[in-house]
């Protein structure tokens, strides 16, 4: 261990975690059973369901020191999990996370993502209950997120599934998806500082896990939904397959960001729309009624196309001029090619 | 992407997902309410009290190529957590398993990690419940486990924790601490062939979590414990500390791995138990016919000193001359030292 790295870390591992949790403030669950600080948190149950997923955000894939901050990586930590979910109509509870810190991590790294973490532990109504920390040779940030789900009579759960999209259903999506990715874009293009850029860096600096979208769609009796995190269409797909039905969507509808169209053009505003991913919009299916009831005028859910037995497994994109259209990208594959380029661009060089 | 990472991954990230469920087996949770699958997992819960922890293992810190097996890897993400439950005397449940893999990392690894998991599911009575796996620019294995713990009549947590040792208490360690550690030495030092240190090696590359051990400690009325993953010596320090109390230890008391001994010198042998980690035995305190009604035939249970007013916070060694005795190192720090050199030594290169 040389000096440079005893002068960026001034604190021990037991230091550091007090630090956290201090710095985390009313987003620690204090009032637990056993919170943070023991070998695990203990809370307590009722009878009924616990929903549990686990997402990690990793250096290089997820995000680059350039497109966003730490504090944003934290934000985003919470806000993926929370959005799986808000996708399954649960009630946020409890997070556990994990963080691995790359050789150049620094303290003030590390502030600025307990920070953001904290922030938007308090935006989602969610609670740090536990966590670990280690050195590793790059970074990366684990969040496993617990929510509460109600049983009905039959012992099974209230929830929202892949699997239960019905032919004659319509296909609903939440905000404008794409804004992410058009975020992503304009930063890649080095025109983050255009004004008119800003709603769409906080969409993918910021997203927001939908849990009112996915509570109201639940009590509505939306039994159908998944989270956008990968891209729309692979998305929609996953529903397609699972329910073993196919999805139809007309372009014409898709709510595409005013600002995505202005700042890029319409086409790519509705490719970003259909195969840019991180977006955390959730995708509801159901009868009309049923979903108009979840439109909401803090945020509008759009209907996009309906659900048909024809084509079992696939999502058809049909434009304004009847015929099917096929984007340049469906969605992202997590494992194959890395989400973001490994060069930087230069700052304020102009859009390719 | 270029061919060769095609030919790594002939695989897209769903058909290796599906293809992880199916080689999990029964180690998957299949019949929860909602299996992995969808966004998130969902499972029945009754009233009473949910244990959550969460644990990474990070390349190069808990583990290079050479000292362990991607199923050593996958067997060991499991162990830890289910270790923490074990020292709350929890009743493992459920895991979430979230997988950064590494430029490096082939399908053959990540089969051979899947296949160590669901080893130590089934060796530990856990199973999956969910998971995530992404691209990142180094391997790292974060897993979030769940367990049950009862409640009492006034609504307080039954379970075990690090605040609640009482001068006048026994202090008892499951196992033969330093086992782990003494495994690691020899590995470094080339000797991992010696048949004698085969059972180190095990105890490195296998450890098991001590579930067994935490419920009868639990049910024999133990109400203090933590389990040994920094060190035998820093793990007693959060005893000492959160409880506001000093711990005396007799170093001849310790159970010294009779493999260690002879391999390594008992002077070794007692420096690996006392600040050797990543045991995961359970350290306990209580009175003395308590401590002794969790001893077994299958594994010891040793009473190896006691809980006093004195020094709070301290632990202190006391050696057969009746000396305090300073070992060379208390434990570990996850943030500071790397716990691994970064060089792996030559292989067959005789002790230093």
């Amino acid at each position: 261990m040389g000096a440079s790295q005893n002068d960026r870390w001034p604190l021990g591992e037991f230091d550091l975690i007090d630090r956290i949790l201090a710095r985390l403030g009313d987003a620690m669950a204090r009032d637990i059973l056993v919170p943070p600080g023991d070998d695990a948190a203990v809370w307590a149950t009722t009878a009924g369901g616990a929903a549990g997923t686990i997402d990690v955000l990793a250096e290089g894939n997820h995000w680059r020191p350039d497109t966003m901050s730490m504090a944003d990586v934290g934000w985003r930590a919470v806000a993926v999990n929370v959005s799986d979910l808000a996708a399954m109509g649960a009630e946020p509870q409890q997070l556990l996370v994990a963080s691995v810190l790359g050789p150049d991590v620094t303290l003030d790294d590390l502030d600025g993502f307990v920070d953001g973490l904290a922030e938007a532990c308090r935006a989602h109504g969610i609670r740090v209950a536990g966590g670990d920390i280690v050195r590793g040779n790059a970074t990366s940030f684990t969040v496993a997120a617990y929510g509460r789900v109600d049983l009905d009579a039959g012992g099974e759960a209230v929830t929202m599934l892949r699997s239960t999209a019905r032919p004659g259903d319509r296909v609903a999506v939440s905000g404008a998806p794409g804004a992410s990715s058009a975020g992503l874009a304009l930063i890649e293009a080095g025109r983050a500082g255009e004004p008119a850029a800003a709603p769409l860096l906080t969409a993918h600096r910021r997203p927001v896990g939908r849990v009112t979208v996915g509570r109201a769609a639940l009590a509505a009796g939306v039994r159908c939904a998944i989270d956008v995190s990968d891209g729309l269409l692979q998305d929609l797909g996953h529903i397609a397959w699972r329910s073993e039905v196919g999805i139809e969507v007309a372009a014409a509808a898709l709510p595409l960001h005013p600002a995505a169209v202005t700042l890029l053009g319409q086409p790519a505003a509705l490719d970003l729309a259909l195969g840019g991913g991180e977006d955390f919009e959730l995708v509801l299916t159901g009868e009309r009624e049923t979903l108009r009831r979840v439109d909401g005028p803090e945020l509008p859910v759009t209907l996009i196309g309906h659900v048909v037995e024809a084509h079992p497994g696939d999502v058809v994109v049909w434009s304004d001029d009847g015929e099917a259209y096929e984007p340049p990208s469906r969605g992202w594959d997590q494992l194959r090619p890395q989400r973001l380029p490994e060069a930087p661009p230069e700052p304020g060089r102009a859009p390719a």
